[in-house]
């Protein structure tokens, strides 16, 4: 629409510098040394929502980091879209492998670099945008609702008290989230699923102290090794996950869903090399696309025990610990998951050491129903801005408390995503495209305007 | 003899007063944060000696830390006895298992609690005041030397590059250390030989940034898992080193050999309980005083990559790395060792990930020659002072000086160690008992006694 147009391209500039002020702000979740700047980047949020036209927008307290909610409920007739998104951020360490700060956003390449820009700030504040923009042009087809936490990064758990707590107010027709990725703006796709994902934590002990590794080595069970091989023994020589029963509801796409999905523009040596690997890695008989959307995984996050500073100490330690989390596919469920993996470590532990397996969060993984009407309203859309229909493909990632949407609202979620893979989530130089933010500011709001007209 | 004992008991109280300042002084020689502390440590060995009654006492600079080294020679037709000791520590962390400061000696239950009590401040200190009591009375029976390096603990670079440039100066008939341990004072032991060692540092590289673990994980190889596997085939079912060639050169000792090994003291209830674990480890078909003693083994000193800290990351590490250590036995050559380390864990290497491997340092493993006349001497001062004679036991750590000892000075090392395997080298609490300490002063004097004897 050529009024969308028209407002967009005068307040572009600005569009821009509000979400670079928003990168400014490091809302880092995990790490509490962030709290108050968690904070204010919910003020900021709650700011911007009441600028753009939102109603009755509140920075709503919870047990952790607060959630932002507003709304514009132009005829409680017409239909109601949820906006969710996350204003919270990974932690940015390791920090010296950033080329510019985290929190000091620069644009270059026609990037925007930052901690945040893709994963979610960037995107979250594409709806507001659009918002704004169907709002100042007295042309918003639907009602809608936002409802922006800050707690994505470290698991939601109190999101979903206060989904359960806020059911009527939360009332709507559809979720639509942005905070996954598409394959290129040449070839834009729409998310159909996301991985569930279970994520433990594993501490292994071997004697009750640090030992001298020339004194006891040899005599005495080292838990760095033992965790090494428990780890080691968790993906067999196909790289199937060895967990009992971890596969066993796991759902078998049909060959012609696999065919569609494979036939999504793949390019193998462009992948190696950006991600500089000589050789792909993963479970056997799959694709890769397929290795990331369709299948379940383990992987470990992070490892750690003895001396791990400079130089060398000759110790034989006491304890090493692991972080290893799983991704999950339908019907998968991650309690019984983390179940499995905890039972399965414990039962492989050697009796030479002692096992303490703890869980800090989860998610199950979700299906999008493609013939649901907002699932092609997002459809159109896209090809409305975009020239050609999206590739449907499944997201590797995961964003938990879609399955709560669905289990608590009764409400089924569109993600549709307009990040790349290679944004740098979670990792040093974070990036998002501007023409990717700009996009999405313009794909927005048709997609409101078909899920209104199919509505009906 | 009389005068020695009372000159020890008069001089008690002083002895163990010095010892606690120097164990006051944080000699941590891998930390570059305390070389202030190093340079002053061996300042107070200098006045020390001096005081003692050495001559020609001097703070020898290197290109690392420094080398103390005193004299007496009563006269140049007599054997010398060259003693080597090392007054740098240990790094002390993790600071937060010790009950008491590390560098705040406390004694409790007659033991000192200190980093650097037993390892080696305690134990050089020995000899210093041994030698002060036959200096002091006049009963020097041969020539003493001193060399107190500040270096052992970083795998003593430039003790080498001193010998090598001070052979005339070092010149003497045998090298006296106790920087090991016996089995108790009721069961003195005297070691027969100490292990080698190569110190190995690795790191496996995936990807060449730090990924998402849903976007990329189970497509991209995870260098944590692929080290976590590599690591667990470094020991086969039987817990054998599986690099190939490792064992070629290792000496086996003969059933007799290994029965006189087996015949020592060793509760093995008692062992575990004092480590806290159920069940021991090791190598298949060989005793724990066999797997410290005569067998080599591979343990990993230190692991870490990826997110270490508080809560939850999901990212798919970059690298990976690990401290790994082979403690090795006659007639294996830790340079060759260490290559053959090397060329397996690069060959092991799938093809997904890059890896890098060095040394830290090493040492070869040494045997005591035991129909030495100083070995005779050592054994005749223990059956002098605990009145019965000490069982021949074979140290499970390594002193990788002592096979350069050998090597540029021709000398064979009398290990004549006080400390146990219980004083917690290496580890939080490190402790020296004052009953192990009083002993050696006894002891030592002896030594020399029956060297000299033993030498017409």
């Amino acid at each position: 629409m050529q009024v969308w147009k028209d407002y967009q391209v005068q307040n572009k500039d600005r569009f821009l510098e509000e979400l670079l002020e928003l990168l400014r702000i490091p809302s880092v979740s995990a790490d509490s040394r962030f709290n108050p700047d968690v904070k204010n980047c919910a003020e900021a949020v709650k700011l911007r929502l009441q600028e753009a036209g939102a109603e009755k927008v509140e920075v709503c307290p919870t047990a952790g980091h607060p959630i932002v909610y507003g709304e514009k409920i132009i005829d409680p007739k017409l239909p109601t879209v949820l906006v969710y998104g996350h204003y919270d951020v990974q932690p940015a360490d390791p920090l010296e492998l950033w080329d510019s700060g985290p929190f000091e956003p620069v644009i270059k390449d026609e990037k925007i670099y930052a901690r945040g820009s893709a994963d979610d700030k960037g995107q979250f504040y594409m709806h507001v945008k659009a918002f704004e923009t169907m709002s100042k042009t007295n042309t918003l087809p639907c009602n809608i609702k936002f409802m922006i936490e800050g707690e994505e990064e470290v698991g939601s758990a109190n999101l979903g008290i206060f989904i359960k707590e806020n059911k009527e107010r939360l009332k709507a027709d559809v979720v639509l989230i942005s905070d996954t990725a598409m394959i290129s703006l040449e070839n834009p796709s729409l998310d159909t699923g996301l991985r569930g994902l279970s994520y433990m934590e594993v501490a292994v002990t071997g004697p009750n102290r640090d030992l001298h590794s020339g004194v006891y080595g040899g005599a005495v069970a080292n838990p760095a090794t033992i965790l090494c091989k428990m780890i080691a023994s968790m993906h067999d020589e196909n790289n199937h996950i060895t967990i009992p029963g971890f596969y066993d509801k796991v759902q078998d796409l049909s060959q012609a869903e696999r065919d569609a999905l494979n036939a999504a523009p793949f390019d193998e040596a462009e992948y190696k090399a950006d991600l500089g690997v000589d050789e792909l890695w993963g479970e056997k008989g799959y694709s890769t696309i397929e290795r990331t959307g369709i299948r379940p995984t383990l992987e470990v996050n992070g490892i750690w025990g003895g001396y791990t500073g400079e130089g060398s100490k000759t110790v034989l330690p006491s304890k090493a610990f692991a972080k290893i989390s799983m991704r999950l596919v339908p019907n998968q469920d991650w309690v019984e998951i983390s179940q499995l993996f905890q039972a399965h470590f414990e039962k492989i532990a050697p009796k030479s050491v002692k096992v303490k397996v703890t869980t800090h969060h989860g998610g199950s993984p979700y299906v999008t129903p493609t013939d649901h009407i907002a699932f092609k309203a997002a459809n159109e859309a896209i090809q409305a801005t975009f020239g050609k229909a999206p590739i449907p493909m499944r997201g590797g990632g995961s964003i938990p408390i879609v399955a709560l949407f669905e289990k608590e609202l009764g409400l089924k979620t569109i993600l549709m995503g307009f990040g790349l893979d290679s944004d740098n989530l979670h990792s040093p130089n974070e990036k998002y495209g501007l023409a990717n933010f700009y996009k999405g500011i313009e794909t927005i709001p048709y997609f409101h305007k078909y899920f209104a007209e199919l509505s009906k």
